[in-house]
């Protein structure tokens, strides 16, 4: 058995008792039952996960993984292949969106390097490089499926690593040139809908490229034949360097025993196959923000999950999951700190 | 001219300089054009209502406006009366949503006493009662239209005397048992609407309370035949203190030239009153979350401001308003620690 169906089988059940146990303490407090909506199924979902109460605010780290795409070679994304390896210096230097949001959320950036084309080195850069960028999927497999195990079993042992650090709470993130196509691709597939209606303007192209971006698309399913039923291989064949580490992030983190917050349109591909893998891992899955990018609300309606925000950003790395932190720890600090109908002498209903 | 008047001439144009100064400046950012959503909208706003580049991260203030209603004699409510006093007193205690939520968010509570039927003391209550509780609607007016310039005079005070303490961004927050029921009746008036549209369920009424309640404003109408051209009259025959004290906070803070996030249904009256009063209020709104509370959406429409969060909360007291800071301080950050295409050598498409 290899480190993905290993990982699988011990994703434990959320503790049912302790998911009582919070939602009774929650109608103790000086509120209306129910009242405080998300924040209080956040806090149920979290004590299941931890098992434990009172609630402990979580350490917490956004695992942004990196890849390049050889379908750009189709002319499908707005910006030039370099730019993935631009960005990931940019991580690394502190400078992007992601940087930003993950200081003020006290978040770490944990920077991957899960397949870039170009050879980068720096001290705080997490080098899991499969392959030098994935193969053009209009044409052929973005990988083999050697390849895909490879990287979602880097994604499990650095969450894996970075558990035994202290990190209990995860976000998603992504950066890789061209990668909203790939996961159109996977999206067509996986909820069986077509071309035209998984794919979108990503980083902001124009009709010409759409055109461009829906035919690699149509081509590259055509070409690889992905059983829907067989969400590894159509990871493989249709994905990304950087979805399958996600999917091992997810995976791993739900086998830890940590929630993990799941960003954008990209992330939430990677979610949608870790479920496919692993239905439990939904339990583990905090969903964030609704993406403009077209096919995101499709996804999070395979997945069951609702966003909870709507900021119409389109960024990826893992940015709309890093402002959930917020949310996650407001359900943890009223667990904590709000006053019950008891001892603050409230009249109840 | 009243204070009330006095006040809407004072309100300044936004700086439009320094709003296309700001939308300049986001697009050197590392990130494709707008692809931080409403994040970018946010710091253009508060560029325009500031007038100054860098922005600064603002000093915060909830300001948490108390009242009691004499409609509460019709059982439209799930809570007793007197909660209203008792959750004052949990506010000055610290123990409730709102204090859990401002302090997460750096954001001090002023908690105003409006009209609160008990007599209230504590050193840190601001007292602003205008009367004791409003009377019942459904029978007469709620206050006369004195009481309501009174009331509104009381919050653009407050809000010019926290400006002088440095406060920079407010948010509005109410506490008020039975206070959906003057909200929904002012919203049936305001939009043009039937009360059956304009009703919620509050803090949780059943099917039985929910016909009184709707009763009550029907008869609320009938009996005050409010004009929906004089906001203030709408406001004097069928509102709430607290709810004219937020008035005069928006209109204030609009006046100071300082942003002031609305919270859920109850605040949201408050601002679509303030907004039919002085429109260009409006530019100094932001909006945070749609509530539970079935009429929000409708009185967000009416304001054109979509919200940015949907938590499925309906508790009131500011808890969606103090949510939403971390958004309007992450909109800040951006603008102040982002690295630009040039800075980080990264190339633009």
């Amino acid at each position: 058995m290899n480190k993905v169906d290993q990982t699988i089988t011990r994703i434990p059940l959320p503790n049912e008792s302790a998911r009582e146990e919070a939602s009774r303490y929650l109608d103790t407090l000086t509120k209306p039952p129910g009242s405080l909506g998300r924040l209080e199924e956040l806090a149920i979902q979290l004590a299941g996960i931890t098992g434990t109460l009172p609630l402990d605010t979580l350490k917490k780290a956004i695992v942004v993984m990196a890849a390049d795409h050889g379908v750009c070679e189709e002319g499908v994304s707005a910006y030039p292949s370099e730019v993935t390896s631009q960005m990931v210096m940019n991580f690394l230097h502190g400078g992007a969106a992601i940087n930003v949001l993950a200081r003020q959320a006290g978040a770490d950036v944990i920077c991957v390097d899960m397949g870039v084309k170009a050879d980068l080195q720096h001290e705080s850069l997490y080098t899991r490089k499969v392959r030098r960028g994935t193969g053009n999927i209009a044409v052929g497999e973005a990988m083999n499926r050697d390849e895909a195990i490879a990287a979602i079993g880097h994604g499990i042992e650095l969450v894996e690593e970075l558990a035994e650090k202290g990190y209990r709470l995860f976000a998603t993130g992504e950066m890789g040139i061209g990668n909203t196509t790939p996961s159109a691709a996977m999206l067509a597939v996986l909820a069986g809908i077509d071309a035209e209606q998984a794919v979108g303007r990503g980083t902001g192209i124009d009709d010409t490229a759409m055109k461009r971006k829906r035919d690699a698309i149509e081509r590259a399913i055509a070409v690889n034949a992905p059983d829907a039923g067989d969400p590894l291989g159509v990871l493989s064949k249709l994905g990304g360097l950087e979805i399958a580490g996600l999917v091992g992030v997810i995976l791993g983190a739900a086998a830890c025993g940590c929630p993990v917050v799941v960003d954008g349109f990209i992330a939430s591909i990677a979610a949608l196959t870790a479920a496919r893998l692993a239905p439990r891992s939904l339990e583990y899955m905090i969903p964030s923000h609704v993406s403009q990018e077209r096919g995101h609300r499709l996804v999070l309606e395979q997945l069951g999950l609702e966003p909870m925000m709507d900021l119409k950003m389109r960024l990826g790395e893992g940015t709309g999951a890093a402002l959930c932190f917020n949310l996650v720890d407001a359900a943890v600090l009223i667990m904590r700190e709000m006053a019950t109908f008891e001892s603050a002498g409230v009249s109840r209903e």
